[in-house]
């Protein structure tokens, strides 16, 4: 490849929060520069996010079809390689749909569609086109969760017995939560779940990515402490494993005072590993047989692997933006080979963990409405 | 009270763990001592352990019939003034209940009893005693945990919405966890259950007790990690409460690594607080609108009827041991009110905590025998 | 400014650490883009990096002379606008001042020159340019420093009493500790300081820069604990202040275990603010008469200036890139208003900043040569 | 020994912090038992703490005079054994001596006396006697504290290198600070240093214990920063030890905030050490080459000798009176080896510490009046 990869985006207008990271995230390592976009229905909001990015007024197009459009009739290395889609949850089907028929490489927030069945769809759209399409589960990219992953791997803990995942926010404890929150809470834009959907699907994904293990049992209490919304604000799950371990997932987003806390426990018959998005240096493990360890990120024993995924050496803190670019760059080293006409299999979560997080998210609310009956976790 | 309350002892031979606590932490505050015991059911043993603790041979008793028989001949202030019951579940009731029947008061380990029939009639009898019993949920007395129920009570953190415990050891890991271990996972001697009697009782009282709150109802998931075991040694369990509440306590002694991680977390409608056993020093408290504060045990603004409750000025860690001994304390207090004619209510656990962790066993274990199904938690 | 601000580079080769710091920083915001370099004097590895930076081959200069030259004769839009100075301390001041005198804006390593005499000549130079001279004491620009040095200003902990800072790191414990370390403890590329004028340097600015206040008077004692090192390895230094305060630096680069453990402590008459790098989120305030907060970056409460200064809510870890970042943003703005011909005063440390550092190391020294004696600390 | 060790007490009274200290401790294991006292020079404040610690009257003395001489008439076994002596700086010397001379073994407070020469006196005294003397430098008896030094001896970092103290304090911030700093601050109650004797002593001390090296040189700072106070409340402190190492103490009592804020860092060529009192369950252990580690008191591969200094198994958090309580323990164990004619030698601080003490405050005191010129620390 000679030449950076070029971004096209839909969504991220002033003001949107995860729009901008992923801008930042692409372009961190340089791989990747933003050519167009519409970042906005308003086409005053749409300019002026343009402007700031500089980018040329013929490239802020005015809808995502028009984009795809015109940017599928320039030649390759003048038109855009893939597109950003970072909209609600209820409208990533018809645009990343949209886009793979137009020819354009895909990486979408999660949750990746609004129900199951366009997740199934979009699955086999993505087959049919042999595009690449990554979902942006970025914290399973922290250098200190590959090396987790890795270490459970290497059976370093032993056969799994018990997972605990909990995610808490506060954000969302009060009626008045804000426009970020507004859509996220409402059916039309979210799906059947908010809470759920919106944090849940981060720590199914992240149990599963870590541990290796497929979840194949669910119940679930889902509540929703805010008067007026319709949608779950906190739930409980617990899972069974297909190795026998089992599990509980705690999420919330009236968990007020909290930040963006988000841990994952896991014990085996040999020791445990305790990860925490707010310290995501440190990967703790300990056994009872020998002295508790803090792995840092960078340390000198850290799998070659995973120092991969490392830009500062230890001790100079990287944080949320690092995981998140390391998907981009794993997306953009997947499409380079693409294009080269090479083999390549980015580590990056794609359309399968996105069908499944859909249908956890459809047994979730399930479980929660038979009175936390257990319901089959399928492989779809 | 012109002396020191008199202490009688059953159980805490040599290597036992929690009698020795027992015995430390009565002594801590100087307002007890030692009279005479039955340690060991091995008249060597016994006997040993009584040398070690300089008293007279004829202090050390054969066995608690004898004992109790035999001081309950002295006069006030010769005689045995209470008792300390520190043996296994199973010789609980018979033991406790003996002593009532001979006047003497009761401090006993929990859970309480083997059964839940047991402490119903546990509870008849210290009823008609009119003697004081004490029920030795030693966490319920540490300052911080005290602050925290001050707070709640105060309104401090608004409507309880969630309350997430988990209490974690690793002790149970290995099929061949040692002496102290055996007889909790045999159920003639603890029960119906192993894990959920021994520390998930511990969560659901300290629950209670923090909170104020009443669980309703309960939905669990019990499971048995280590070949040739009958109880079980892991479990998670989701919780409702009389206000709406819910929860889940999440405890495990397979848990490999854990030292003895017990924690905390109660969010309300306008913030949150956290605890755990293992920094019991530090209350966190978060809230959206305002800095998270630590607030330590000490701190200038600590409430009275919590300052009561410390020996040591901030920054010269207190722990564990003030913490039972706080239970001896003010059981002690009781004591002496009682011996002197007054009224007294001790801040400790009593009888109805026993009857209420028995229920709380048999609960748990038929909602996980029934597939997680909720089962109402009531009041008896 | 309807453009991204052209930016040359020189140093950052292959396998250097800070210069790709520096790229990475001075892309994340989309401001500035690299057009131009001299990234190693070995012609092979400065193609190379030029290369994987998609540099067309012709702005991969030979040298920096040629590349000032040739820059300089483009027209405004199409030139280099600044430099980063990237290289060992013995080439800061040729390097800056031809670019100086080339007319182009300077961003540049710590610390700033060689010996001081050079410093004070940059000054001049700088000041006769009325161009902008950026010196990368990144620590300054994490937004807990500033936020610190809000509350200082504001008087939240009283008259200042005490300062402590520490930076401890153990990569050159051992005689051979690898190609990054060997020009750093060469005097001929160092000059008279290595740990010092590294770290110490760093520990100087950020205290000056979060109290306030000046240091006035240096007493020193540096070691030297690596056999056939000719320079200090370790340093402590005593520090009293214009305002009657006392302080002290501990700087160790043997200090074997430590990553990158850099803090500080500040006690005023009413209280204490503490920060330590690896843990950037946190800032820790303490008083006698109330709790203890964690002001966490993006609470609630935080001082608007320093919300600025973040890319991510609270609870998502920013790091050390961003504070790198901070600068850089810092130094565009200002070159930005600059070309725009306006007024602008970055909150970026200037060639004053560099002259205090070289003063600090060559004070430093004469007092650690004088039997610790304490030296005036100039203001020049 | 088939009795409890008879324990006299001076200080002590209503109020005293350390008085009720060493109470605690001594009876925490059941060894010692208060049998006599003298607890304030107000005779009714004498009686009311007799009293509270159900001493017969007879036991409750007017002064130390008569209670050395009536107890002496006693035979052995009826009579107290020894005297804690826990009363302001000024009569250690006094009381101490006067102890020895009526032949009971004596437990002090520190520093040791009011100055260096009483020190002396009080050693040849002790050397005359053939009694035992211990110095209540309690920190010393930490169990982590105790494993450091094992460690450290076992070669695990290698040569050491820089040792970092640093004892904080905030309780004379403010020129009001309440009874029990009245007189630290009254040099004719303290001697000729405040803070340098209250704490700085404590860290001298720990240091040299820990490490097992001398401190040969010493550069003092000292400052008094509350206005009408005449003795230091601050210093830093530079160190040289005889094996080449340099080391800082930084200790304040002004340091608004801080608790009881006690740190030890000691690096060595092959990796560091990290303590602190206010979590002193845990010994950090960072290398160059190997992931940090957290030794956690009663972790499996603790030091044998380190176990016997523990009650509670890892996770139950053992504190401040644990340690303090560890000296009584290992003095009582010297004592009924001395009483029953055997060789005991405890690791208890000894008259030896205390002479050391006091002549590093004379040492620290007359550098820092010299312009903080570097003073030979002798062996006295």
């Amino acid at each position: 490849m000679r030449r950076k990869l070029r971004m096209g985006m839909v969504g991220g207008g002033p003001g949107a929060f995860i729009g901008e990271v992923h801008r930042i995230a692409a372009r961190l390592d340089g791989k990747t520069e933003l050519v167009c976009g519409v970042f906005s229905t308003d086409p005053e909001k749409n300019r002026s996010m343009a402007e700031k990015l500089f980018l040329p007024e013929e490239k802020c197009y005015p809808d995502y079809e028009t984009m795809f459009c015109e940017e599928s009739r320039l030649p390759e290395g003048e038109r855009m390689d893939f597109v950003a889609v970072t909209t609600p949850n209820v409208t990533h089907f018809k645009i990343a749909s949209e886009a793979l028929k137009h020819g354009f490489h895909v990486i979408c927030e999660k949750p990746m569609t609004w129900n199951l069945e366009e997740a199934l769809r979009l699955r086999d759209l993505v087959r049919e086109s042999g595009l690449i399409f990554a979902l942006m589960h970025n914290y399973s990219a922290y250098p200190m969760i590959r090396q987790m992953r890795r270490m459970i791997e290497d059976g370093k803990i032993g056969n799994l017995r018990k997972i605990v995942a909990s995610y808490d926010l506060g954000w969302l404890a009060a009626p008045n939560a804000g426009k970020q929150a507004s859509w996220r809470i409402n059916p039309q834009f979210s799906g059947i779940a908010a809470c759920v959907g919106d944090i849940g699907t981060h720590a199914e994904h992240l149990i599963e990515f870590a541990t290796g293990l497929e979840i194949t049992e669910i119940s679930a209490d889902l509540s929703t402490f805010v008067e007026g919304r319709v949608l779950d604000d906190d739930a409980t799950i617990l899972l069974r494993f297909n190795n026998g371990a089992r599990g509980v997932i705690e999420v919330s987003e009236v968990a007020s005072g909290e930040e963006n806390q988000f841990k994952l426990r896991i014990y085996g018959s040999d020791g445990c590993l305790e990860w925490s998005q707010q310290t995501p240096e440190d990967l703790v493990w300990k056994r009872n047989d020998a002295a508790m360890k803090i792995l840092r990120r960078g340390w000198a024993e850290m799998d070659d692997s995973v120092k991969a995924l490392c830009r500062l050496p230890a001790g100079h803190p990287e944080g949320f933006i690092e995981a998140f670019a390391n998907i981009y760059n794993e997306f953009a080293d997947a499409l380079a080979a693409h294009i080269a006409g090479k083999e390549y299999h980015g580590d990056f979560p794609s359309v399968e963990a996105g069908v499944r997080g859909m249908n956890f998210i459809e047994t979730v609310v399930r479980s929660s409405m038979n009175h936390s009956q257990w319901q089959k976790f399928e492989k779809l």
